[in-house]
């Protein structure tokens, strides 16, 4: 049995805020081992102060850019941008977060996620002396499918994979491809219950303490796929202009 | 609260088995009005009879291709395929399937997942008299990042999206492109419970009975972005190819 729950209660978090103590005080003695707490990133974020003036939301968005991956502008004139972020993460606008702000600002995501997940993973478990996992989601949107579902974007104290590509299925053929990201699907039953316009921005998922270890384990980073292995790594429409353009300059010598 | 948990003892399906008897038999009196039934597709193919002999597995992965998305070979010289299908899902091989089935043989995605999922689900609220939702899940690969995670291929009786797009956030924004594919993070939390190499292919979500509804709500199919509104749907590779031939003829004109 697994069980999802959010935890009420969590005030407003400001640049500063100690995220063991708030969480801490919200959980009282109700954790326990191989528990893994779903941090929505948005908090994290606050609470390592990454505001910016809204101003600079599109120079926000370029600063956090390492590649443009793809670009579309709607009719209305509003342009998306796909792009790979320092964290190697795809989404839009990398990450630039315009929503729940104090008017004015945008929120940048964490630094080092990971880093993030194991600063409270550590102290969680000093604190309450319980052996718990963290994951840090955020909410991005997929090629081919429409809507968002949370993702892992940091994580500590878990592992981030479940590594079936050992084992064998049930005709005992090896399962030589199947590894499912289980810190992903983690991050989006944590969704479930957390809703987007409330704020429950934390969640506990109880029951797969088999996947919690030691704060060591690779984060969420070894889930992002490197670009060169990625065969999606660039739009089809800027792939192909850079094709044509290619194109034509090698029939042109 | 969220709960999930598997079926046990569900027995192996075969070509014509009732799946209405063969989960109602198992859930006994213990389903409640909202809880999802989230069935992995390989049952419901085989009680389809969507069996291929394996000499056949390239050839069914061609015959289910509606469109050839991207193609890598590996150093190996395996070759794996991206492609649509007719279901408009974007996957490695269709969907064609060679684990967990009978020796020589694969194994294809149901004909039609959401009119599986809409049988399912009444037939079990017939049989029952409780108002469920069922969803269809398969293991599909993502752009972007590692490992695979379960989605929605089929859903019948629940709201696949989590509309926020009339809502606002807790500082009274609207919202705007926030539209939370849940039934793909349903998908994905019964994963956790289901595993791959155990005979646990049917779970049940309990909590989110407010995403339950008439069995008229668009399926899963609704999910699937369209190719020409998709920025990814053709790999990097393939489109700048083609752009390259279209820029070498367009010099040489």
């Amino acid at each position: 049995m697994l069980q999802v729950w959010a935890l009420d209660g969590i005030p407003e978090i400001a640049a500063g805020t100690d995220l063991v103590d708030t969480i801490a005080a919200r959980v009282g003695d109700t954790l326990a081992d191989g528990d893994i707490l779903v941090v929505t990133s948005k908090i994290v974020s606050k609470a390592e102060g990454r505001f910016l003036t809204a101003a600079d939301r599109e120079e926000a968005i370029t600063a956090e850019t390492v590649r443009l991956v793809a670009r579309r502008t709607a009719p209305g004139g509003h342009v998306t941008r796909i792009v790979e972020n320092r964290l190697g993460i795809v989404s839009a606008a990398a990450g630039v977060d315009a929503s729940n702000t104090p008017e004015g600002t945008v929120l940048l995501l964490p630094v080092d996620p990971d880093a993030s997940a194991r600063a409270l993973a550590r102290g969680l478990r000093d604190r309450l002396g319980v052996e718990v996992g963290v994951v840090i989601s955020d909410t991005l949107g997929r090629a081919w499918r429409e809507g968002q579902t949370d993702h892992a974007i940091g994580a500590a104290g878990i592992h981030v994979f479940e590594d079936l590509r050992g084992q064998t299925d049930a005709e005992g053929r090896p399962l030589v491809v199947t590894m499912p990201a289980v810190a992903d699907e983690i991050a989006g039953a944590a969704d479930l219950v957390k809703g987007k316009a409330t704020r429950r921005p934390v969640a506990i998922v109880r029951g797969r303490g088999d996947l919690v270890g030691s704060l060591d384990l690779p984060g969420a980073r070894s889930i992002v796929r490197p670009a060169e292995r990625d065969m999606f790594r660039q739009g089809a429409d800027e792939a192909y202009a850079d094709g044509f353009a290619a194109g034509v300059a090698s029939a042109q010598t």
